[in-house]
């Protein structure tokens, strides 16, 4: 296959939206995962209801408002001195560990990122983990006013890299991400992180698997690394 | 206010989604309620991604995928001789215990279902559980083959019934069917059970609490028998 240019999801992806944990446990204590967890599972849930309510608000908004639930669902009252922190570390994520070694062996290649995020969350994101030393293009669904999975937001791909659909490999750790850049036309690598042995959780059974929906990537992988041996 | 017709959701809010616990248990010992969980939270995200998707399918597809995906999260194989009797179980739900007592008092009413089931789960619910006494209408999103809470499912209820949006009292258990209805410009009374001081799970925590998206139910009772005090 001819592949002209690799298109990455961000959140899950190439950054670790686990990583929040560190600064979720104290600001929480006890409560820390319970935290992220809701916080993640709420906040995919919004993105798709406010799409399907045609009431769309961006990411940014999208992110505080499902922070809100998930501390009130864990009995914690969404101050500013909880909320604040746990909302800056959205824009400082960690890379996964091996996002640099994969990306910086990609090198030459186009590489950009395909993102629910706003413009302004992606680049800091970018800015502020270095990854913006590879990565030279961030889309933002926030110009379609849509989430994914919806095909618009894939579509966006196409015009600003000038790539055919039929040459692009995208790639995503999210099962709901891989079936709607399958569906949508894209040749699609989904990365499967093992959970490493840790007793499964209700959370990691809800995301971790294949979806149902009848679209199945072209290639799972474990990490990013091993994307340089598909091309 | 004059309310014209009072509009029921069916599942979680007339109908017990729980109550096939005692189906799933002798069937995947020891993972019932994982399996109940992870299915009813699944057939929910199912119905969204197929929408935002644009690739509809019908309710009874939409269910036995998830129940697919939650038995093999659960380490549990989907045979036939597991997935059919979960499967009818769904045509054979309990009603909750206060549905018959709540529908008796509000009779002489115009009462009505609207829900995701395919015409066909919802006519056998019905039959199956005597709730046809008082419900005289069923209504399907499979007519606009769309998902609560999009907007298309709600407008089904004026044609139909005859009445004015503003005339519907809308009645779910289900948060995100409260903000849908509450969206559409329904008058809307949210029904929040007690969880009886069980211990929360992450299930009910994800399910059982008011949603930040902006819209709030005009009433709030734990109870279908608290209906006929509110008119």
């Amino acid at each position: 296959m001819t592949i002209a240019a690799l298109v990455f999801d961000a959140y899950g992806t190439l950054y670790d939206v686990q990583s929040m944990l560190a600064k979720a446990e104290p600001l929480c204590p006890g409560k820390g995962e319970l935290v992220t967890q809701l916080w993640r599972l709420k906040q995919l849930e919004y993105t798709w209801l406010r799409s399907l309510l045609q009431e769309y608000e961006d990411f940014w908004e999208v992110t505080r408002a499902a922070l809100d639930f998930a501390l009130r669902a864990a009995g914690v009252e969404p101050e500013d001195t909880v909320r604040t922190p746990l909302m800056e570390s959205y824009l400082h994520l960690d890379p996964h560990p091996e996002a640099r070694e994969a990306l910086a062996a990609l090198g030459g290649r186009k590489l950009a990122m395909l993102s629910n995020g706003t413009p302004r969350m992606l680049s800091e994101l970018l800015a502020n983990s270095g990854l913006d030393q590879w990565i030279e293009t961030a889309l933002s669904v926030d110009a379609v006013r849509a989430y994914k999975p919806h095909p618009s937001c894939y579509a966006l791909v196409e015009s600003a890299l000038g790539v055919a659909k039929s040459e692009v490999l995208f790639v995503s750790s999210n099962s709901f991400d891989v079936v709607g850049a399958k569906t949508f036309g894209f040749r699609v690598a989904w990365i499967r992180r093992d959970a490493g042995g840790a007793a499964p959780t209700l959370y990691g059974m809800l995301r971790g698997r294949a979806e149902e929906l009848g679209h199945a990537p072209d290639h799972t992988i474990p990490a990013l690394t091993d994307l340089p041996a598909l091309l």
